[in-house]
Order: C-alpha cells, then sequence, then structure tokens
C-alpha cells in the first residue's frame, strides 16, 4: 500500500523540481491507481524496442538510461535515482517503443502509474496540464544543459561537474558507466581522478 | 497588422506539431500583442548570454541555432526555417541568460510575442498549458532523436535523414553549417556528397 510518507516524497520532489505548489488532493486522486514494484539489480525497466506506458517515482534505488549502438556499444545517456520521476518519454509521448533501456543497477522500488491514467486527469484538470508541462520543461532543460556540457567542456571539467551535482553517485556507479555517461574513456577517467 | 492568413499559418503550424484541435478564438486572444519583425541575414534573434523573453514563429526565412565553445569553435544546434516556432527555451524556462545564439542565414521575417503574456494567459487557459506541454514534448523529442542519431547513425546515414527530412534547406544553408549540425567535418561531408 502507498503510504503516507511516500505521498509526502513525491509531492515534495514535485514540487521542489516545478517550484510549483502542487494541491496534495489533486496527487491523492492519483494515489488508489499507483502501484509499488521492486527490482533487483540487473532487472530492466523497459528494454530497447518495447512500449512502456508507465511512469514512475524511484522510491529508492539507482537505475542507468542507455543506448545500445549498432555494434552493441552501449551509450550511457543518464542516471536515476531516489526522489527522481523516471520513465521512457518518447514512448509514453508518442506511443511508439523506446530507444533507450533502463535497467536496475541497484535493489529499487518504484512507485509506478500508467500514464493514460495520468492524461485523462489532466485532460480535465489545469493543475496537471501545467504540472506536466513543468516537468517536461525541466527533462528538456536537462538535455540542454547535458548536451551543452558535452560540447563546451572539456573530460576534466565535466567530472567536476559530476562529482558537484550527483555526490550520492559517484561510490554507487560503476566505473565504466560514468565514464560512459560523461562521454570519456574509463582510462581517461582513472586519469582524472588520480590527479585529483 | 497580423493578417488572417498568418493565424491561420500558426494555427496550421500549432496544430501539425501537436495533433491539437486548437480553438482559434484562443489564438484570436494573442494576435493584438503580436508584432512582426524583419531580420536582414545575418541579424541576431538572440546573442549568447542575452537573456530572451520572446517566443517566435518564423513566417519566412531561415535561422541557425549554435553554441560557440571556448576556443570561439562554433556547434551548430539546429536551424529553424518557415512554419516552425523559435524561442531561446532555456532562457525562456529559466529566465537565465541564454547559452545558444539564433542567427538569420536568410532575410526572414518572424511574428514575435512577449513569453510573458503567454505565461499570464496559461495560467487560467487548460488549452493553452496544454498546447504549451505538448509543444515542449515535441522540442524533448526532437532532441532525444537527434542525440539518438548522431550516437547510433553513420556520417552517411545522418546525411541521409538530414536531406529526407528536411529537403527544403539542402540548398539554402552554407556547407559548413550543415557538416556542423551533423557532426562531421566538411571535407567528411564533401566526400558523402561526392558519392551520391
Amino acid at each position: 500500500m502507498v503510504e503516507d510518507t511516500m505521498i509526502t516524497q513525491v509531492k515534495d520532489s514535485l514540487e521542489k523540481m516545478t517550484a510549483m505548489d502542487f494541491p496534495l488532493d489533486e496527487l491523492k486522486k492519483i494515489v488508489p491507481k499507483v502501484t509499488i514494484v521492486a527490482y533487483r539489480k540487473g532487472d530492466y525497466f523497459v528494454r530497447t524496442g518495447e512500449i512502456s506506458r508507465v511512469m514512475s517515482f524511484v522510491y529508492n534505488g539507482l537505475f542507468r538510461i542507455y543506448l545500445i549502438g549498432t555494434e552493441g556499444r552501449e551509450y550511457t545517456k543518464n542516471f536515476c535515482s531516489e526522489g527522481q520521476f523516471m520513465g521512457a518519454q518518447t514512448s509514453l509521448f508518442t506511443g511508439s517503443f523506446s530507444l533507450t533501456s533502463i535497467q536496475a543497477v541497484e535493489d529499487s522500488i518504484l512507485l509506478e502509474l500508467d500514464y493514460s491514467i495520468l492524461m485523462v486527469i489532466a485532460e480535465q484538470s489545469i493543475v496537471w496540464q501545467k504540472l506536466l508541462r513543468l516537468t517536461t520543461e525541466q527533462d528538456y532543460l536537462e538535455k540542454e544543459r547535458r548536451e551543452s556540457e558535452l560540447l563546451l567542456c572539456d573530460a576534466k571539467t565535466r567530472y567536476a561537474h559530476f562529482v558537484k551535482k550527483h555526490p550520492h553517485w559517484v561510490d554507487r556507479i560503476k566505473q565504466h558507466y560514468i565514464a560512459s555517461y560523461l562521454g570519456m574513456t574509463p582510462e581517461t577517467l582513472s586519469r582524472i581522478k588520480e590527479k585529483i
């Protein structure tokens, strides 16, 4: 069962993300539809080529979001941990299959909601439309920020920003995943860490 | 003065972008606030470091959106031409300065609207909230598509996709800008074009 402390966490995260004062009674509308799902390390939230219709909130744990290249090479696009919202947006927004895979890198617990329920509620509600607009804006801004950083900052600066922004990830994620996320080889990452 | 044919074009473009049936009377609410602005080739819509508060619709012409690297190297992020909406989203969404520059590469005409007017109208209107949510989703999807293509497709495939998707841009944009947009050197682009 979804407990009150969980709802409070979702509300806090939404408000932190959007700077919007989101009414608790609006949030409670979706609670009966939310399911709590446990993932073991290695389990997939979605695999490349699947259609995903689930929006989620990471209650605890950590996931890796990645693309698979033509020769099987993996490109880590992002990580997602406790307090963050997670979904295969391309699939949710378009109904088509997901290009990305999302895999648990730790045992994790998600609060999951069928995206279509969110769409039905939002159809009649300006506060939900606004919330979804603002969360999508944040997703967009995060992609902009990352694109700019990969193009404009050298490897050392990228790693420094990563450590500053995500100190809670540094020791939980394998080095070659961090290197992949930061667009550098594991050897470059090792050299940078030795110098610090 | 904003003519009816212009409003029809904006409405058509919005509906094509979002697949949403957008009421004409809603659109007419903003028309008195819209200004028609002419840009000469080389003029800037926004420069890196400026704060932009303007949402625009390209009535005709073509713009280039780019980042400037630490050594003055330019990275072309996108182009924007007739029938598309254009803005410095990071600046609009956050109120902070723009990392990107947007410059006219042809003489162009924009329909411009102060973004704060849009925000005031949307605060009371579910259809505007929904429209803004859907346009932001499309901006997000475009960034996803581009990120995936740069990581997963070889140079030849990227150019083929570009020609197929934007045939009306191919002969209007300088080759080194197209190469920069496709993440390849002008020499690589030349070789690819010779082979076709």
